[in-house]
């Protein structure tokens, strides 16, 4: 029997709190397909100046969000995107940009911190000399923070000179920006300067910010015109969405604040972890809420039986491979969860009980 | 100034009840795109049992509801599908079935009461010994209630009828039952039952049932379990979603019992329209909640003039054709409501204001 | 055992002659994939000046001529395009304009005549303002001679109007061109004349022309430039292709003024056929080369069991229904083949052997 | 005024012999849509017979044999195929898989010999139990020789073990085998040989055997039966395609044996640029008919004005990238041309005129 639950495969497996219920069933809504909802425009207005950009839109989901923003950049038939080699796009939106969309990715190296050197991305850019053979690079895309690194975050100067590249050939730059929150707290930059370079970015409510359901995207006032028409066309146009806006903006403003709690938090798990012996990771590289480690071959238990054994303790993680393991922090971790979950680690691996783990 | 609004553009325009607000407020949630909501599968699992279907799945619209049914039962390239020529599918989901899909319709015409010919249908479908040439027909849709016809019922026996024509065929057969309460209410018949030839169907949370956001699909599980992967594609895969499904179960309970009031004021309705000079319409067609109308040529005002004097009066209804109207009623549309509406159309086409009008 | 053979069932069985096996042999050619091929930039041009266009472009077949017109005309995802119910691109090209290009088809009754009523067109044009609902229209598509309904031609007075519809509404208009020569004669109007409204034109090279293999498109400069990329993305660039383009310039000289004689031939054959108990067709209404009949409920045989007793005298036909046949007359269909045949059908029917039949 | 011409841009650029004009005067033809070419189906058993392979189908180019292949394997929507970063179909065919064919490319990086690491493609391979938000691999692609690598040829060994981890994963694996008769000679070992893993094979007939138009993709014959289909859809079904085949029957007996010739002399060529001050190549690793090498930074010209240089003594080659160019011999290119084309880039790049290049 399990006594306690620390779930950390995701800051998406969050629980709205007393302030989001009540906004949610106070919610002034209407019809958001016929007209627009109240509770949705004041979401996607306050969403629009925090990031900076001229027009937001409410989608279902992050991967609506990058889906219609992709799609609304490579509107012609026959568009390439590039895109990081481990960027969530890629690795974990069912392929969609080209198994719906008909967009060809063309992938660029990550390297550890997340970014791609730019002069691979220069040198993916097709030639439109060369359009007889080659697809019509129309495209960016980054990830801030870039997830499957390691929740690593790009610099407004790396994003910046990114844009200047996309700018230089005439293509678009698109962030995927489900958690820019982080990084903007991580960095001490505003959200807006770190995207002041984008195009079009989506951010995620209801990951770190720990909303139910939702992601906005956001752009120029064209963009998000384009954007509201490919919405309806994928069936995430919702009538009296506004419950979930209300939730939304709760959380922006109850949340946000608490990002730098979980990157401590985060850092704490990772120092401890890096510890024991059988682990390994980079705890100097731990700069938000995601930590990815390994679990070394003379391990006491494999990183399944390790990943099986904590579930036994009320522990859920994420195996991202035979040999790696992901966690997330979000604001309904404890620093008392980060104690137990680390006692639970040692004791799988040690052996040895700790007091203070439970 | 207006004092009163009435809005007949569509039953999607409801808003949320006090019990919907406050089941929202306390629904029991939990990550559905990572495992499973609790509220979403009790929500899911009732559908199914009303539908007769093996299993369900709430998704964020009915257009995502009919899109991801017909890319399941077309899943493989070169696929065709049958569908009438005024079904929704067809005319008001952005074509989304090819521009997103790569499905080719096939239209056979809509007689006004909302079937197609069987024999036509059965001619539609293309010989497989022609395969160099034709697409592989794979789908029938049909649409209960036909919203396009005027919300008119298919019977059990006709749906059972190209269920066997399917059959016969190979072929499957899906269901857009947005309406499919109205029309099981209309015709006294359980909604299992007008259900039982289809392999899936699209069932409208948000429309005469009047939950703020939302629909769901049914059919076997295997249908099912493609239509869990697609929806995550297509970007419909929402977090902690049990909010919205616990406002869709109380309207489940509340508003069933409610819709046969609806089709009474629609009744109403239409034939107070149909005395109003100017006006053609049939209401002995009028079953369910949908009323389409002909402004005459020597009316006294045009359709569109006759929608922007209605709207001064709060008064909102749906323009189809320059010289057609569409009105909706839904629950929270009162016998008084009606009777207001009836007195703005006399005065707008007649002139003379009436005293029980307001 | 077969003494004869007589291929009806399309215009495109013919054999390429010894003029166009002499041209093959000798044609000047370089890859016209690297830079040009001089034999189809010869045949590129010629064709460019019949039609009265800007430019043309060979490809390897009709399908793919009308393919890459209608998806360079609707290069932007969520186009539809307005075509005839019984058109060849509709009916028999595998729906690839969805299937591989992701355009939704409009379909408009085609009438006896092979026209579609032009205020039926009109009122299919999607409203722009419908924009959030609707795909949008980009595109009109008619074919002349209209095949499917036995060869009828459109006169430029009927393409004019269609074209200026098209105008009027910002929208383009591609026009089928298979047998766009047989509807000049057949008219004795020239055929760039007819195809004076058209914004792009497929014309065939192998039906009523008898060259050995391609197609031609037609249109302004931009619109050949673009359809070259997409004839190579389809994988229709082809090297040293002025062998087939030199075969293609023979059949343009030779064949053309053959083409009334195939009309005649037709008129000769279906008055024939009308008088044979059994069979229906409309003799005056065979204006080209292609004939459709019906095999009446109380004939000798079916349409089934007609073909298949005809094909042991060596006669090939098409049976396009339970109930239908199509026969197409070409160059190689001389008179002698033409009493043949009839005397053929008029044994199978009624039982008499004819003397000269053979 | 150029007095000779060597054209080393690609093997494509090959005029016809007299043989082939011969045949392509004398094929006997017939309709290979409506029925069979005799002279398509002799070239097609002739190459299902060299392959190893049940069934072949005639294309009209190999971009349209990779597209075909590709998306009969691919046939599901969802779908990922695993390709050489460096591989034709991802670089040179417009990203037509995805543009046209809605398929999702995965790339593994390409060694400098073409191969692919294993077990980096295994690890690509997706986990089937993330489906909800993985796609699916079905395919894996390998290229032999690899064009795009300088060339190289895969071995019969690397090509199994490839296999074999397909056949562990139940996926298919398709070879673009555009010059596979060159890796066969520079291996000495048969084609069936090294295609015996492959499920499916495009095999050029216009590259280094010398045909003037087409591909000819060979498999089992479900596999050909829809490629044939598919092939349909694309537009490349032509007519009286036997004029095309004849030639290549033609070229496969004449060209094959000269294929060891043109090794030698792009070794000869190779070997000779390295001499040259300003160039650099690995003359070991041309192993077939395809030399690439670097333009130094410090010699006298730059890859683009060195290509012009030539170009004026009738010298044509591809430049690659700022720095890189590529030559490409094939049967009409004889040693006199290997030395008049070393002697330009001599005199180009030192200054120095020499005698015997004239």
């Amino acid at each position: 029997m399990v006594a306690r639950t620390v779930d950390l495969r995701s800051d998406t497996v969050t629980k709205p709190t007393a302030a989001m219920r009540a906004a949610m069933a106070n919610a002034e809504v209407a019809d958001d397909v016929l007209d627009y909802d109240p509770s949705a425009l004041r979401l996607e207005t306050e969403m629009a100046k925090v990031t900076g950009k001229e027009a937001a839109l409410f989608v279902p989901s992050g991967t609506m969000g990058n889906l219609i923003s992709v799609l609304v950049h490579c509107n012609i038939r026959g568009s390439e995107v590039i895109l990081g080699s481990n960027s969530h796009i890629h690795i974990y939106e069912n392929g969609g940009i080209s198994t719906i969309g008909g967009v060809h990715p063309r992938t660029v190296k990550n390297n550890d911190d997340g970014t791609m050197d730019v002069d691979l991305i220069e040198a993916a850019i097709r030639d439109p000399r060369g359009e007889i053979v080659y697809p019509t690079t129309r495209l960016i895309c980054l990830e801030n923070t870039q997830a499957n690194c390691g929740g690593r975050c790009l610099s407004a100067e790396y994003t910046d000179e990114v844009g200047e590249l996309a700018k230089k050939h005439g293509l678009k730059l698109h962030i995927d920006g489900a958690r820019i929150f982080n990084a903007s707290i991580a960095l001490g930059v505003p959200v807006h300067r770190l995207l002041q370079a984008a195009d079009s970015v989506s951010v995620c409510l209801s990951k770190g910010l720990g909303a139910p359901v939702g992601s906005v995207i956001v752009g120029s006032k064209s963009f998000i015109a384009r954007a509201r028409i490919l919405r309806k066309t994928l069936g995430g146009g919702m009538r009296q969405v506004g419950i979930l806006c209300a939730a939304a903006l709760v959380a922006l403003r109850e949340n946000v604040p608490k990002l730098e709690d979980d990157h401590k938090k985060a850092k704490m798990l990772a120092e401890g972890l890096n510890q024991i012996k059988g682990l390994r990771l980079n705890a100097a590289a731990v700069e938000t809420n995601i930590i990815f480690f390994k679990v070394l071959e003379g391990a006491k238990l494999t990183a399944e039986k390790l990943c099986k054994n904590l579930e036994q303790h009320g522990i859920l993680v994420m195996q991202e491979s035979p040999t790696s393991i992901r966690v997330v922090i979000h604001h309904q971790i404890s620093e008392s969860d980060v104690q137990y979950t680390l006692s639970c680690f040692k004791q799988a691996l040690t052996g040895v009980k700790e007091e203070n783990g439970n």
